[in-house]
């Protein structure tokens, strides 16, 4: 039945041979690479707002002004940055082998760490956002926005299992829409204020507060507001998608998003400064300035929306992006080997799994507010870009080829910007959970680190020179005695005792019991001789109902000629239930004997099943 | 490492023989029956007053009389009830089985799920309200109460894994001095007010409300009264426990608890009224009534401390009863078996821990609030005292020995009454938590017959008359074919081959590998060459990457003259990790092929142990 659902949801398996994938030119790759940078916008200039309204009350629309364009300036600096990887890395960079490559294995690490808590927080912050474009729009929904958000991402979780194409179709249209539809809402938005005298209604009054202008301040809002950056890495990441001559067509998508979110970041801002938006849980900061703009009607509706669905493909990327770099890890032995597996639709199930949870437990933990989610975002996100900022430098001072100095000056400034960010992010967010970001990011390291220890450790131990192949096969002396381990005589055990009799010519067979419980084991003796059983039985009492001491003494003991270092057979039914739940009725005191039982190298455990059928509908009335 | 933590905290295992118990007289016994029933005094004064004072304020303390008067008239009638039982079942007549022998099974059932709602809410209210008592003292411990009482019910759930003899000294004490302390506060408290003209000085304002003096709002308050009569039924379920003469003993002992109850429980309410008490989370109602009394000298913290202390033990008593009451059921075969396994300190370790998760869960999540855990409290219990009255009155009926009608008429008003009171508070406390209890009792007589009618399934399948031994013996044919499942070849898997070459005598053995990936099977079959296997390999491509659906089809298949009905092995090394967590690197496709593979009844599985090192320290150099 669970195959079944697993069918209906995720598709019948997919062959190895459907794996490829499409190229892309500028248009149709524009709206695949930029969704996540533009739509970050949606958020990014209410983070601003956050920051300053609560201290300098309305005196924050000026002084958003200049927080806007010092974000406006890291933003091209980024976009000279990672031009340049483009050009040094056809096969595509992303920071994890930038950072891997030039600077070893822990940067490597912290890069990946960074870009895996980035993935998280990227589907946790864009479908909260999203949601929150969907409820200021339809404020009834409100109440509900947790739920909406958990629904859209086990969608997005079902839609990735099922290994949705990146269809660059589906994403060109919203994509279109919403950058079209926002530049038309800017252009309207300066006309109505600037020509026609409108006079702004904020949906929500600003705070009365005139509190002290400080760097610090400022700063904090900066840090915000550089969540609006977050996604400009994508291009660089995926150059071999595009059509040729790829590393050109990537830097034209570059340029072109670059240009969008420069339009749209600095023309979103300057409408929240003159339409006096006011960040609130229940509308947000770009649904009170359209609707001022243009009324509660079509185009309203037509921005909510492209807004709610280009945060949603934002969101998406991370599914194709975190399972990858997730698989790449694993390859390299940093990971479990689990998400090196494709699952039925060729998808990397376990990646996309462990994505799907982590956001949920984010959206539930920060229940649903973008703004708290802000604080743990942007560190990662700066992190691995500072990480492959500080990659290209050095590989620009190590080569030393012609024009090397021209290059290291770009990603040097590159890699002071994003460090001071990184800077900036995590100590004016530290205690709103830039710490969480960055203790995750350590954790990861760690985790990847043992990962990696672990499976050297492994392989050393298992590898088998053709030369000692011989040797080896000498190491082992299995001896033909088994032991059948019964509790009562039933149709299991009794099918347990005739498969070891017949596997070992009927010789050298015993059925061994350890009784806690005198009455039981009489039973059993008496059972034994009524049914004629020709196996010898040996029953043991322990007292201390030590069931798996008492075994073990018993196995290693020369009751039955055992010699240290054979290997000895030991045979055990096991009920197969239909369902899983009913393993909670049988099986417990077989599973621990088993886990205890092959921690001791030389004991083998044959288990024979016994299916139990399903059930009166099959057995009886 | 887990062993020795175990063995510290639950000491070692012992011998069945230590299995026995103190028999008790009159003076020791009362305090072991008492401390549950007594020590709901704590709470049910607070319970009446919670329901009153919120809707006619100042005018509570007149109508708490009234209800309080109530509640003792029904205290009579259970202590009369209760005397019959124990004429009638001298081995001990708790509601289960007194409700399963007389009414039958659902009615059994019944009972046993609201002992069970029953023993778990006795933990969690007794334990809350017990560390209500030392945060009323302490005020500076208010905002730990609820770590406090999970640290507390952890103590206790250790205690009774290490098997707490149910040491009569132990209790008799903090109960005697509980006894004795009230008894004084009251007369004290008595005296004060009538004859040294006392004026009140309340801790809390009482709320200036004048509502309309209902029945329903009598009976609301009566609901919460009722739970002061939580325990009194603890007599009758442990005669066994008394001293010769038993009977009468534990009808001596019956007879005091319901004299003390009445006495502190009667004094309390009257004290409660003429001292102006309000219920508040932040003190207890008991200690707003003491420090006016005492002041907050030495007597008020023996109070303190000794209604703490009586509390805590009644909740300990569930941990004696729960356990034993799943075991009568498991060992009916309404319960997992486990829940019949007594663990290593001869205590039925399971019934004990999921007793404190439970009791833990409802703490946490009613904040550590007695008052809000009180309506599901009480349901449980008065189903018990309704189901337990009409299996007596049954009984008379039915029997009709001299003196029946006599009987009957008692049990009979004890079942009107008892049930009245589950009406009362199942209505009256729907809303507020009642519905809980309810749910919770449905879904325990529901997971109770489904677990019987799986075990007789199950019996009806295994089950083996000594006449069919030699025709099932006859009806598996083992084939002497061996497949060992190998990935790549390495000392894991060359162990695994050479146990089964062994095994079978060097003949009829093949590897068997799926493949996913042309490359690496390729590795594999020129690593098989250069180490000059002798046992032919097999290698299947799957581009589906089902290898659980491919190893199927080819062990299935006719080509090693496998014939239908014949019993296959399988032969599958296991890496042995010294730590649970490193599984999650291992064994997770042999776990999952596993599983597949026994469900078809004709395949057996052998698992070959690999032994992994526990890393460098052995190893490296």
């Amino acid at each position: 039945m669970l195959g079944k659902l697993k069918t209906i949801l995720i598709g019948r398996p997919l062959h190895n041979d459907q794996l490829r994938n499409e190229k892309l030119n500028v248009f149709w790759g524009l709206p695949i690479m930029a969704s996540d940078a533009i739509s970050s916008v949606a958020y990014a200039v209410e983070e601003i707002l956050w920051v300053l309204i609560a201290v300098i009350g309305a005196a924050s629309y000026g002084y958003m002004f200049l927080v806007a364009a010092a974000i406006i300036l890291l933003l091209l600096i980024l976009v000279f940055s990672y031009r340049q990887t483009i050009d040094t890395y056809p096969l595509g960079g992303g920071s994890y082998t930038v950072a891997r490559e030039n600077l070893g294995e822990i940067p490597g690490l912290m890069a990946c760490g960074a870009l895996v808590v980035d993935y998280i927080l990227t589907v946790a912050v864009s479908s909260t956002s999203g949601v929150a474009a969907i409820t200021s729009a339809v404020p009834a929904l409100l109440p509900y926005s947790v739920i909406i958000t958990l629904v859209i991402i086990t969608l997005m979780t079902i839609g990735n299992l099922r290994g949705v194409r990146e269809s660059a179709r589906i994403f060109a249209i919203p994509t279109y829409i919403f950058i079209v539809s926002m530049l038309i809402m800017i252009v309207t938005g300066f006309i109505r204020v600037k020509f026609l005298g409108y006079q702004p209604e904020p949906q929500f009054t600003v705070p009365q507060v005139m509190g002290d202008v400080s760097l610090f301040l400022l700063l904090r809002a900066f840090a915000g507001g550089l969540s609006g950056l977050t996604g400009v890495e994508a291009v660089s990441n995926a150059i071999p998608n595009f059509k040729n001559p790829a590393q050109k067509n990537a830097k034209r998508v570059l340029y072109l998003l670059a240009l969008f979110v420069l339009l749209i970041f600095g023309g979103t801002s300057y409408m929240a400064s003159i339409y006096h938006a006011v960040p609130d849980y229940s509308a947000t900061v770009v649904s009170q300035i359209v609707s001022q703009i243009f009324g509660r009607n079509f185009m309203y509706y037509i921005l909510q929306v492209s807004t709610a669905v280009i945060l949603f493909m934002a969101a998406n990327t991370s599914f194709a992006g975190m399972p990858m770099l997730l698989s790449l890890a694993a390859r390299d032995g940093y990971m479990p080997r689990q998400f090196n597996t494709r699952g039925g639709r060729l998808s990397f199930s376990n990646g996309i799994i462990i994505l799907s949870i982590a956001a949920c437990l984010l959206v539930v933990i920060f229940k649903g507010h973008t703004h708290g989610l802000i604080p743990l975002y942007a560190t990662g996100v700066f992190l691995s870009f500072t990480l492959s900022q500080l990659g290209m430098l050095t590989r620009w001072l190590r080569s030393r080829k012609p024009g090397w100095a021209h290059k290291a000056i770009i990603n040097g400034v590159g890699f002071l910007m994003t460090s001071a960010a990184v800077i900036i992010i995590a100590v004016s967010k530290f205690l709103q959970g830039a710490w969480i970001a960055i203790l995750a990011i350590a954790l990861l390291i760690v985790l990847m680190k043992v990962t990696r220890r672990h499976y050297a450790d492994v392989a050393r131990q298992l590898t088998l020179p053709p030369e000692e192949v011989k040797e080896e096969t000498e190491l082992i002396h299995v001896q033909k005695h088994m032991i059948v381990l019964v509790n009562t005589l039933n149709k299991a055990s009794l099918k347990a005792i005739n498969y070891a009799r017949q596997l070992a010519n009927n010789q050298n067979i015993e059925a061994f019991s350890v009784s806690v419980d005198e009455e039981q084991s009489g039973a059993l003796r008496e059972k034994w001789k009524k049914c004629r059983m020709t196996v010898p039985l040996v029953i043991k009492y322990s007292p201390y109902r030590d069931i798996i001491g008492t075994l073990m003494k018993y196995v290693e003991s020369e009751e039955h000629a055992y010699k240290p270092g054979d290997m000895l057979t030991l045979v055990m039914p096991q009920f197969i239930v239909d369902k899983v739940w009913m393993n909670i009725y049988h099986n417990q005191m077989a599973y621990m004997i088993r886990q205890k039982l092959l921690h001791d190298r030389h004991i083998a455990v044959i288990i024979v099943p016994y299916v139990l059928d399903k059930s009166e509908k099959k057995n009886g009335k």
